[in-house]
């Protein structure tokens, strides 16, 4: 059935989003800048990436907003079963943020919410928070966890448990056999078929969209104090390689944006500023960072 | 038709490749020696995984032999159109290297040479050598070029012109529009069909192969003692970075190897011990960086 859902309205809350979020994050760092790349789509629509490097809390980051439109492009005309002849638009727009932090004790984290729409077919709403620490810290994962709670329990008490195990199963490194980190929210595909269930997806991605500034900068602020020595900083180059395994071999939007001649520098602004590898690491045992891999695994109930 | 390829002596001697190949570099490295180690395949076969790490000469690198076999997996049946339900075999066996070097004017170089049998069905062989300078030197690259080529045209002068276009179009990075490096030879499937035949690429495998320690020695020796900088360093870890990009989003080999539950530690000794992303990362204007972009892209003929 059709929805005729206020496109433009999302694509305006998602540019404020943007803007207080890179605000926010500017204060928290003190000293780091973001850079404002505006790109336009050559088939219509664009983008402004915003990115920050050398700051003083945050190492590399981006926090990109987009809304792109146009003719649909063959693969999506298939999955809606229509016939590559018949002419049919898309509309996408989103935020997309991924920050490595300097101190190895602050986490990685990522943020998407997007919105998607073929006019007179489909929409649909899709998002996710998660978080990569290099070290796990029980505490951090159960405050990070709750807040999340909180933030789906006030569109349905239903989405927390599904959405958290959607992301235990998304931000998973098959090859590895280990989660990307202590997870958090995924969803995709939330399709409203009506104008009020619309209104609704559009609350929960706010609810989201604005769960991740304070939960972030609360995490900074508990740990970007914390003194860390050479080995640290050896060890989050590690994970960081495997946080590159993850958003290269199985990222669908980074897939999606590279297959499609997305910008390439705006789709990768998630790879971290360094990342190592070492034949066949294994840390010594009993040691913090053989510690943490025991949380990389799906189905952990942090609130258990 | 059917062939009945020694698929053991095959093994052999590339087995005796991987000895020959690891005795040559840690001669040339003078320092680093190969950690070995042996795996076995559930399924049936292994390997001789060999890294050697933080040596003289090289940062990290791999010479990894391996021999597997069993039951087919669906995905190959049906390349061959075998139904599901028919019981087939599957051989592999091969030598694949990746080597960084510490010197950001020692190119980076790779090589891998494989035979794959189904009994009673098919067989081909496949391989290539490609080479990744972080600065390209024009002298260089037609050297290693002049050598694929001899190396090529004593099987037949046909080849190189073929393999080193294949190489362009493979050794190819999609999402940057440039090429990994200065390119070399690549080919697959080359399915013999009778013996003659089988023991014609046998032996081209051969003059590939045995091409791979004199050519890069000799690269070695020529800019291990050149002077370089932080900035040359820097610069390196750059291109390491879209050497990673290219490993994890395009090469097949890597691809195949995750999706079958290969051994990924042995899959991914090819990631180099660093790599950086920077956002944007533009070289000035007429530096060595620059000009070693302008050399990034298919169809230079090195020996015109």
């Amino acid at each position: 059935m059709e929805v005729k859902p206020d496109r433009f309205a999302i694509a305006e809350w998602l540019r404020s989003l943007q803007d207080s979020i890179c605000a926010g994050l500017e204060n928290a760092d003190g000293k780091g800048r973001f850079r404002k790349d505006l790109w336009e789509r050559p088939g219509g629509g664009g983008g402004r990436t915003r990115v920050i490097e050398r700051g003083e809390v945050f190492e590399k980051g981006g926090v990109n907003f987009s809304a792109v439109h146009g003719d649909a492009p063959a693969f999506l005309k298939q999955q809606q079963n229509i016939p590559s002849e018949t002419k049919a638009e898309f509309f996408a727009t989103g935020v997309s943020i991924v920050i490595h932090p300097v101190n190895p004790f602050v986490p990685i984290i990522h943020m998407n919410v997007r919105y998607f729409e073929m006019p007179g077919i489909t929409s649909w709403f899709g998002g996710g928070i998660d978080l990569t620490p290099h070290y796990v810290k029980w505490e951090d994962a159960v405050f990070f966890h709750s807040e999340l709670k909180k933030s789906c329990d006030r569109s349905d008490t239903k989405y927390y448990p599904e959405f958290k195990k959607w992301a235990d199963d998304y931000f998973f490194i098959r090859h590895r056999n280990e989660t990307r980190g202590v997870g958090g929210i995924f969803y995709d595909h939330l399709i409203p078929n009506d104008q009020a269930k619309h209104q609704h997806y559009f609350e929960f991605m706010k609810s989201v969209g604005e769960t991740f500034l304070p939960v972030y900068t609360e995490l900074v602020k508990r740990n970007r104090d914390t003194a860390y020595s050479d080995e640290h900083k050896r060890w989050q180059k590690l994970r960081r390689g495997r946080y590159v395994e993850f958003n290269l071999v199985y990222d669908r939007g980074t897939k999606f944006g590279l297959e499609t001649d997305g910008r390439t520098e705006s789709i990768l602004m998630s790879l971290p500023p360094e990342a190592d590898w070492q034949y066949d690491h294994r840390p010594s045992a009993g040691s913090e960072e053989q510690k943490t891999l025991t949380f990389l695994r799906k189905g952990i109930d942090w609130l258990g």
